[in-house]
């Protein structure tokens, strides 16, 4: 058998631990596949004496990441630290910089600091993956980077949160508001207890910006994702979606729209037919629609302990197995610096849910502000009143300029005609 | 930039020009992929002079594929001239001998001889490689054997036929015979003029095959895959399993029991909520369960010039990078030789369609006839008066041994009570 790769691990939360009980358990196998095993020689984190749950005492133990970084006797460093600055990049840096492999999961890190580690990497002919860093176990870098690099990718976009998404299905099933779902979540662990992160769309944007880099080969840009979450859905206007034939969705978007990158997470309203409608609960997928290969979907589980285990160990195989290739899919001097495009471009239907007084002459209001922009709508689908006496009134409009719809929005600001701000969702179509 | 992948063609039919096409549209983009661009250096096919209605002049043209395969020039040879035996079995033969790689989108040629040409291209320490050959453009090869490397694949199943899928969907939607729907595919081209190898399971055997034995890391044993096609399914049969809340599709299912390997390709009631019941017309689709990543889904077009060339030139992209590893999955020495599962063994519900003459004392006897083999029936979902005066039984079963079905079934053989013989399709569950 070969010489083993040589791995430090550091970080020992619940994916940290997940690394070390797969290797334990499928060793055997995964040494077969990879040609020559997978030796964790070195485990840090930041408390050693804590209670894991597992007997940590077959591997030895680093108190220094400094030193992680520099011991020769390691190929490669796998970073469960967390968080996009701080040690964990500290570690990837200097690993990087001393020439050892190094694996990770972390998105936010990867998403501001990808270029940066990939030119270190790249200088030192390091591998640098994450896999793990986007829809846990499913391989969906390795199939944008490898299984569909013979493609231009004209679009790719899909549901990558699954806090989010289990809440839309929850809300879906049971017809509960957005509030009551979000604190059963949190209470069987689906969601933090600051949900932040994941309901206002960031993590789904850290993932975006890594997949558009791969996908386009373009320089990641993670300021130029235009974010939104799924606070403000209420159960009507998912009610009001299924009666359309649509489901409420978070969407990571990314396009090159004439030389531009287009990056959005928001929510859309996804048409049945289309197969990201059919991805219920926690479940991730990514579509990528390439010029040849025509429309790809990946899809599994997004996170957990198992899954993201998975997707670190397969990276392992990778360079222990000595394919690795460049870490954005081509060398970071060719990834291309592209401008930002306007998302006021877009044209296409879109929701709109007014929360309004009880009141004559609103309607009359909102229509002729829409009218003035050139907004033109197709359906009145419901007016709604709520327990406080003010109502919902929801529209889709025709196909529209996204400023447009803006400008129309813009003018009501001030008016007494709406209670609250517009809340504004598009419907997913070959345009967007 | 480096030294070019020196690429011969043989075969210019639709899925060989489309290698073509795609190479000279996405060519610049590929070589920053691959650190290298691809070079197609020669071409062949049986006639030279027939219009291919694309400007060919550009490739030196090889009449003999012999020397085609001793060309020192050459790196890499894609054969996409298709059959498992003849000119392309010893096409791949002799170039791998003499050290080219190898890319083939031939399914019947891997499933018969792969174990043979991984042998040769791992002597010669040359790539051989197929991702076409399962599931047109979608990366399954590539997902399974790299992407989900970590784990134990518990089952690997899948829609692998898009022209079955399609009359499927067909047939459902529009609640049309099977024979109708055959000749409209055939004349759109969604099926061959002789379509068995298609409709009668053998194309999805032979990807199924090559799955398995990636997945179990097993060595490929096509003939022990049991293969059951959809000839004999009834417009009766999809809305009688829609009434149920499933969905028949063909289902191409491998699985490790006991040490022994299940291979078997039939048509399957799938439960609406599965995944799989949403893959319609001619899409492929293969879900692999990890012990690790759980269930993964990879979906897309199984098929056509596009999806097909995409594959191909992934695979070329892997060769020109070095990212090539064991033929599959695991070095040819260490796949395991393993026992064939008796299906006799499964144990589940199953759906049983009887045609019976109108008379009285039927249902006695096929009742009596499963009481005996302790078959005992869930449901009996209906029963239906045929044109020519016949009924249709549909039943479904308790969870059953299929050993027992089969012994009811056989006593039932010689019976008058019978007028065809029963179709038999499992209700697909976790334990399949």
């Amino acid at each position: 058998m070969a010489t083993p790769l040589r791995i430090a691990l550091a970080g020992l939360g619940t994916v940290g631990l997940g690394v070390i009980r797969l290797i334990e358990e499928n060793g055997a196998m995964i040494a077969e596949r990879a040609g020559r095993p997978l030796e964790i020689r070195a485990i840090s984190a930041r408390n050693r004496d804590r209670d894991r749950g597992h007997d940590l005492s077959p591997y030895p133990w680093i108190d220094d990441l400094d030193s992680m970084s520099r011991e020769p006797e390691i190929d490669c460093v796998v970073e469960m630290i967390g968080g996009s600055e701080g040690p964990a990049l500290e570690l990837a840096r200097k690993s990087l910089e001393s020439g050892q492999s190094l694996v990770t999961a972390n998105k936010a890190m990867i998403a501001h600091h990808g270029m940066e580690l990939a030119r270190i990497a790249e200088a030192g002919n390091a591998a640098l993956k994450y896999e793990a860093a986007v829809a846990g176990g499913i391989p969906v870098i390795k199939g944008l980077r490898e299984g569909a690099s013979a493609n231009r990718i004209e679009r790719v976009y899909g549901i990558l949160n699954g806090t989010c998404n289990y809440i839309l299905s929850e809300m879906e099933k049971h017809g509960r508001d957005f509030g009551d779902v979000l604190k059963d979540a949190q209470e069987i662990g689906y969601a933090e207890a600051d949900p932040s992160f994941d309901i206002d769309g960031v993590d789904a944007a850290h993932k975006l910006a890594i997949l558009a880099s791969i996908a386009f080969g373009t320089a990641l840009d993670f300021d130029g994702v235009e974010i939104g979450g799924i606070r403000q859905i209420m159960a009507a206007d998912i009610s009001q979606a299924k009666a359309l034939g649509y489901r409420i969705r978070l969407i990571g978007m990314a396009r090159i729209v004439d030389d531009q990158l287009f990056q959005r997470v928001n929510p859309y309203l996804v048409p049945i037919e289309h197969p990201l409608a059919h991805i219920d609960g926690s479940t991730n997928a990514v579509v990528a629609e390439g010029n040849f290969a025509g429309r790809l979907m990946f899809q599994g589980a997004g996170a957990g302990e198992g899954p993201t285990a998975s997707a670190v160990v397969a990276d392992l195989i990778d360079i222990a197995r000595g394919d690795t290739g460049p870490v954005f899919g081509s060398a970071v001097g060719d990834l291309k610096q592209m401008a930002r495009a306007e998302s006021g471009n877009r044209q296409g239907k879109s929701y709109i849910r007014f929360i309004v007084p009880d009141r004559p002459g609103v309607l009359a209001d909102i229509t002729a502000a829409m009218r003035d922009a050139s907004v033109s709508i197709e359906s009145m689908i419901q007016t709604e009143k709520t327990e406080d006496g003010s109502v919902l009134i929801s529209m889709v409009t025709h196909s529209s300029l996204e400023r447009d719809i803006n400008e129309s929005l813009e003018k009501l600001s001030a008016s007494d005609s709406i209670i609250a701000p517009p809340f504004v969702m598009h419907l997913l179509s070959e345009h967007d």
